[in-house]
């Protein structure tokens, strides 16, 4: 189910027969996978939600739990998340915040009310392939996106007309990106907001790896930073952070959040109301509950095991990587991001480890908008164990030093 | 909430103001409703919910509940469906069967994937206001579907060409349809086909009230009738039957279904891959395992309930209604739509409704893609009690002999 799920959400980028081939090579038992870019399932804390869906439909929340409900979402755990996003520097109402079914959902009503064909979205080289899959849906261009090194504003508009269009909005992963695994430093976050300030476009935050920091200093969020740009007032700012539950409590459920000025909220509700009427009733009362029961400690149960994950992996790949191949250190996630010696190409790559060495991987390709980054691969370290991380990465150090000497 | 979800869902159809004027009146406790088209939150197996729930989160399921899925569905689920569209006449695989977030999901989705600007969709007049705003979305131009008295197939297309676009499709509820309550006979529905072969175009069956037959004869689905054409082969039919669970077990799990011709679903699922990766898990485990213990007694359970409160509103509306009134009378359903003499002004009559005589049903002219129908109104009975239908008919009676005389 992972692998299906990695290579066919992908498919606006891969095609068919190659998902195919791939998902034959990949159903091998003996494959030790850094692919998945999925949280452990062991971590599922499926015995508290188990107590809170008999808690809700055993009690007064069963009718509403089971009935129609409204767009914007269920308030109670709306006005749990006001309550988390003040720790991250983030003042709001709940009418500032709208839930949505997953942040990939979010995503794609944020394409939906933003872009017309033709027009430019910023993205980083690389992003976030299902950012790329749910605007491609509305058939945008790509600019690229660099927050440190960002060209003159007027650069940006003057390409996005030749394309026909406008640019709309800059979309990154300031924490722990998927699929880098970097972090976007204060700077580059104001960077991104004087750029969008001077464009006068939006700003989309994804931050589904906001909980997941293991070490390194705090930055605050794009939103929080705009916000503290306008007066202390979320209802002037530009930035729509997106949220989700997926990376922390469980992706089963398909909940996330979006954070935004009310007037942005406004739009994004309308547009949920015709094309979903609301995320499930029921999952949101049983998030709200078991949120408000456990967040804190089910993430800092989850730190701890990716941190470690991810310690293995950064000293496995120290000991085992050849000169001239390069990786990300990150502080938080779930990915390494490989630099390969240009020449390499991670799609062959990965048919031979599978063969052969019996690992797998992402190629890099697919998270960029232009197609580029043949030689770069991303590992997710989340779901494997030490002994996987040390035999695997050991392995994919003796298949890149065969590839270099060959 | 109710009232919420009745007029906030139809913001796209009605003014902002408009909807907070009407929340406002309507927030008030003794106002008898027949506005809802909404299931009647006492008849969900709330019980039958939280055993199944309980069940799958303490046992292998668990883990597989709680983690991201594939895009398709969750394959029991998709099996469970294939023997209940066996008995509806429609022989098919569980690769024809596409679980969606609620039927409304499945709209938004065939809208995104058939639907350019300027294309012409054909739907009946009046239609359900849901189909409407998903596929407004999406920019289309509308023509009217009459099924007995459909025009010549060229006038669809030129009138299509004339707007810009298209005919994409021809939009339908056939069985006690939203508002009318309504059923499209079996010459109605192979006119569509005829119509829809002819233009080379898609028919979109929305089946959400499939279940809920009261009296009369069983007539079978656009779909059945589209296999029947093609050999008994699904894969050959134009036909995209949109089923519902929130009619029968419960909306708040959110989970409909999409049954049509396999390289049609494949396209469906690409774009719920790019939109929101897949319904929720634990959901559709939860519903299979439930559907497959109680579906059958659920649906008698609702029947007899629904066809007692459709037989007294419409013997109060035999006895209450005066000369000049006329109203529809729905084999099955939640609804009986009402054609008030000319001049009548379905809006207006409702304020005055709540205002003077404690009693709201929905304004037709929303149903009307063309703006028509001012002098119609949607009364539904799925949650009315016989004092309720007793007192508010009359009332109603009363408020248009009232309006009648002045």
């Amino acid at each position: 189910m992972e692998w299906e799920k990695i290579f066919a959400s992908r498919a606006s980028r891969m095609k068919a027969s190659e998902i195919r081939e791939l998902l034959k090579l990949l159903e091998q038992p003996d494959i030790i996978s850094f692919a998945g870019g999925i949280p452990d399932a062991a971590l599922f804390p499926a015995e508290e939600f188990s107590k809170a869906y008999a808690e809700v439909l055993t009690g007064p929340d069963a009718v509403p739990a089971l009935q129609y409900s409204v767009s914007e979402g269920y308030k109670p755990l709306r006005e749990w998340l006001v309550g988390e996003m003040g720790k991250l520097g983030i003042p709001c109402a709940p009418d500032n915040i709208f839930i949505v079914s997953g942040s990939q959902q979010g995503l794609d009503y944020i394409g939906k009310v933003l872009l017309s064909p033709k027009d430019t979205a910023l993205v980083t080289w690389p992003t976030y392939m299902g950012a790329l899959g749910a605007f491609n849906a509305y058939e945008p261009n790509y600019d690229k996106l660099d927050p440190m090194t960002n060209r003159e504003p007027s650069t940006y508009a003057e390409k996005a007309a030749q394309g026909g269009g406008r640019v709309k909005f800059a979309y990154c992963v300031p924490e722990f990106s998927n699929p880098s695994g970097e972090t976007i430093p204060r700077a580059g976050r104001e960077n991104i907001l004087n750029l969008a300030e001077a464009l006068d476009i939006a700003v989309v935050e994804d931050a589904a790896y906001q909980q997941l920091r293991y070490s390194g200093e705090t930055v605050k969020p794009i939103l929080a930073l705009d916000i503290e740009r306008n007066g202390g007032d979320i209802d002037k700012t530009r930035t729509l952070y997106c949220g989700s539950f997926s990376k922390t409590l469980a992706p089963g459920l398909r909940l996330g959040y979006i954070v935004a000025a009310q007037d942005v909220i406004r739009k994004l509700v309308l547009v949920k109301q015709a094309s979903d009427l609301h995320s499930s009733t029921v999952n949101q009362v049983v998030m709200g509950k078991v949120a408000h029961k456990i967040f804190d400690a089910q993430v800092e149960k989850i730190r701890k095991t990716y941190s470690h994950r991810r310690d293995r992996m950064l000293e496995a790949m120290t000991k085992y990587m050849p000169v001239g191949v390069e990786w990300t250190k990150p502080e938080g996630g779930m990915f390494v991001w490989v630099t390969l010696p240009k020449g390499f190409d991670g799609a062959s790559l990965l048919a031979k480890a599978v063969r052969d060495h019996r690992i797998a991987f992402v190629p890099g390709k697919a998270f960029h908008a232009d197609g580029t980054g043949e030689n770069t691969i991303r590992l997710s370290f989340s779901c494997a164990s030490d002994d996987a991380i040390e035999t695997g990465i050991s392995r994919l150090g003796t298949l890149i030093k065969s590839e270099m000497a060959g």
